[in-house]
């Protein structure tokens, strides 16, 4: 039994190491303490596929703050410990570790509880309660080393969700030089984050590398000796059903939140089913913050709750929890522009700013060259902008090509200020031959909307 | 004799030639004429120092808009034409193209008569008031052929000026082989760009291929059979002089506006010893735009003006006042953001906004990585941002390393829409292993600028 007071942190992901870290920059005396269910301090979740790929060397080199550190920061962390309840009436947490209960009492609470892979139902994917061997999903450091150590050369990966997630792991399995199949249920990859004209860019680049079957679902798994060794998919359309020869398949369909712990103790779940907080990241009880994957946040642009899925964000949160829960007064923006972005087989993707599709939406599109076409070695980027017909203000805008992220960038501070489309095509781009044109995609994209908009006037 | 009426461009380069551009786009059917002094249309001045190292394979590929292309756009684009007059009482412009007198009327004119290199008074530099054999200049496309063709492996190539036009042609020469020294009279290279802990970056990077010299001014040309031989250096401070072995000089200390033209014709000269122009590129005329190189217009945070340098300045000016000459109705952004770049030895420089130095002024650095420290292949960055003490307000911003330009237009962005550095810290930028690290050095160096302001308060 140990007994103490001050800050309490449920879980150690980039949410609440990172709110940990700055209730220490905050405040260099309160007594913090971290609870982290696995084996594992912060380590880079986003990370994971290149680990598996072999483009970080080793697994441990994930972990971005260790044992030591936080040792040396004073924060008291406790690994392999899963926090059973939050007595908010008596303001006590309850953990387990191994067999020894831990019972320890707050004054503030952070709750970073995260999320888990959600996996879908499919005939034959458990057996036992248990999936079947060979059959994954990547959420934590041990996920991605059983993953990484059931492949081998010239065997069949099957890959079931072509979201961001699904296509880094497809990346990361074909270096390792299986054969990789993709499976989406939706007709084209990435629609969750790119309008079709722009997932096709994406789709164009990467269908020689790997094979992706959209419109499909599967539907049965097909095992041999307790082990994956086909899927059955289904065409959504035809009702038509095939066999994939599948020696390892890993799912990627989105995350389940883990908002038990929250919602026994009180804590108010939002419309999105995560936990709902507010700009410093309170949740609607008194003393208790929640971050990262296990919370939802409206959107900067409608205003309408999003449950969060973004690592930046999650870390967005740690700041603003830890330095509030410490004492501190941190505010986060009046809502999230998701800025997201990945890369895989050489093509950058990033996205920001909220998926609105209706009549008073009006959008531009410019494919272009990252460089002067007078200069060698331009490569194309395309980039699609959204606007407010009525404000005239960017809602939102997806980049895929060269520099894409950090064009998107450029977006995420326009829609952040509030920024009108007129304004932005104006905006002085850095030019010269050898990074950028003097009129950039991104200003392009914006005359586009501009030209529509008079239109409508 | 010709006669006409309707639109005139003196000077086809990228503020001229946009003009057109914007003014046929703006009337399909308004009669638009362009003189151009020298014998080619629309190039990008930008590129000259690339055809010179050859990564532009020929000359000819500069050539942004052909004079095909302005024939099929209709605008008469008289080559080989300089303007000798303005008589704006008369409405009447008087060219010459070679022994022929051209008198032509007009409702606007737009004069983009941009700038000449601007030579120091060096003695020894002229015989008979031409340059000395193998000095060169770096302006025209005819300056790049020359230099090119006197250059060849293993030659003593001197440079006088080490900011961003002098150090492209440092590595361009460097390219072809020659041995480069860059002769500075400031204390450091790129003053005029970067603060020197900024600029000692990119010495550090680039003194192991060429030689620098700060700190000295070239006194004397020492000449062999009327061909330059060698240079005399003076350092400022101990007054000593030295030679240095030289078979080829390019000047690139900066520019000499061309403002005759609009000076006689009656428009106002501004502060800078421009031409004084408005958000709409108006001059003290009514009738008379003038864009480019030729003009000045006010910074965006002093409201101070400053001579216009940049193609990028050049293009937007030409898109407005060619808008605005045509019928239409283009505004500028109050005042200019002065984004500009580069890239050198493989590092990217870039900066935004004024460079005003002043108690008022709080600046904060971060060097960092590209991408998060777990991921291999990340590359220096380093930002430094200066923030407004008062207002909290971003006044400008430099970067060198890895996508410093895509980064600076992020600053550019917010500075644009009036940005408190509390809010830019708080931007949502793109996130992934293989793009940019959680909290990107944009976002780090502002957090060290809000302590020292929380500090101040």
């Amino acid at each position: 039994m140990i007994k103490d007071k001050e800050i309490i942190i449920i879980g150690c992901g980039a949410a609440g190491g990172t709110a940990a870290q700055f209730a220490r920059k905050t405040d260099r005396k309160k007594s913090i303490t971290v609870f982290e269910k696995s084996k594992y301090p912060q380590y880079s979740k986003c990370g994971l596929p290149y680990a598996i790929s072999g483009i970080i060397p080793k697994f441990n080199n994930l972990i971005e703050f260790s044992s030591e550190w936080f040792k040396k920061s004073k924060i008291n962390l406790l690994l392999d410990t899963s926090v059973e309840k939050i007595d908010n009436d008596n303001k006590i947490v309850i953990a387990k570790k191994g067999n020894a209960i831990i019972e320890k009492s707050y004054c503030n609470i952070i709750i970073a509880t995260g999320a888990s892979s959600s996996i879908p139902s499919i005939k034959g994917i458990y057996e036992n309660n248990k999936l079947i061997k060979n059959i994954f999903t990547l959420r934590t450091i041990d996920d991605a080393k059983n993953i990484s150590s059931s492949i081998s050369k010239g065997i069949n990966a099957t890959i079931i969700g072509a979201g961001l997630i699904g296509l880094e792991m497809a990346e990361s399995l074909y270096k390792r030089g299986t054969n990789v199949t993709v499976i989406e249920a939706l007709p084209n990859i990435l629609l969750k984050t790119l309008d079709e004209d722009m997932s096709n860019i994406v789709l164009h680049t990467i269908s020689n590398k790997i094979k992706i079957i959209t419109n499909h679902i599967v539907t049965k798994i097909v095992n041999k000796n307790n082990k994956i060794c086909e899927v059955t998919i289904k065409n959504n359309d035809t009702g038509e059903e095939k066999n994939i020869d599948t020696d390892i398949l890993v799912i990627a369909t989105g995350l389940k939140s883990n908002i038990s712990l929250a919602k026994n103790a009180g804590c108010k779940i939002g419309q999105t089913g995560n936990i709902s907080v507010n700009r410093k990241c309170e949740t609607s009880l008194k003393n208790i913050y929640a971050i990262g994957d296990c919370t939802e946040f409206y959107d900067f642009y409608s205003k309408k709750p999003i449950p969060i899925g973004l690592g930046s964000i999650a870390v967005r949160q740690g700041i603003a929890a830890g330095i509030n829960a410490a004492g501190g007064n941190y505010l986060l923006p009046d809502g999230l522009l998701q800025t997201s972005t990945s890369k895989f087989f050489g093509l950058e993707i990033a996205t920001v700013g909220s998926n609105v599709k209706d009549l008073t939406v009006v959008s531009g599109k410019f494919n272009g060259l990252s460089l002067p076409h007078y200069f060698p070695g331009g490569k194309p980027i395309s980039i699609k902008v959204f606007v407010d017909q009525k404000t005239g203000k960017i809602i939102s805008a997806q980049g895929v090509g060269d520099k894409a992220a950090k064009r998107i960038d450029t977006f995420a501070c326009a829609i952040l200020s509030g920024m009108n489309i007129e304004t932005f095509r104006k905006l002085e781009t850095a030019y010269a031959p050898p990074i950028a044109p003097t009129l950039d995609a991104e200003i392009l994209a914006c005359d586009i909307v501009s030209i529509k908009l008079n239109r409508k006037r």
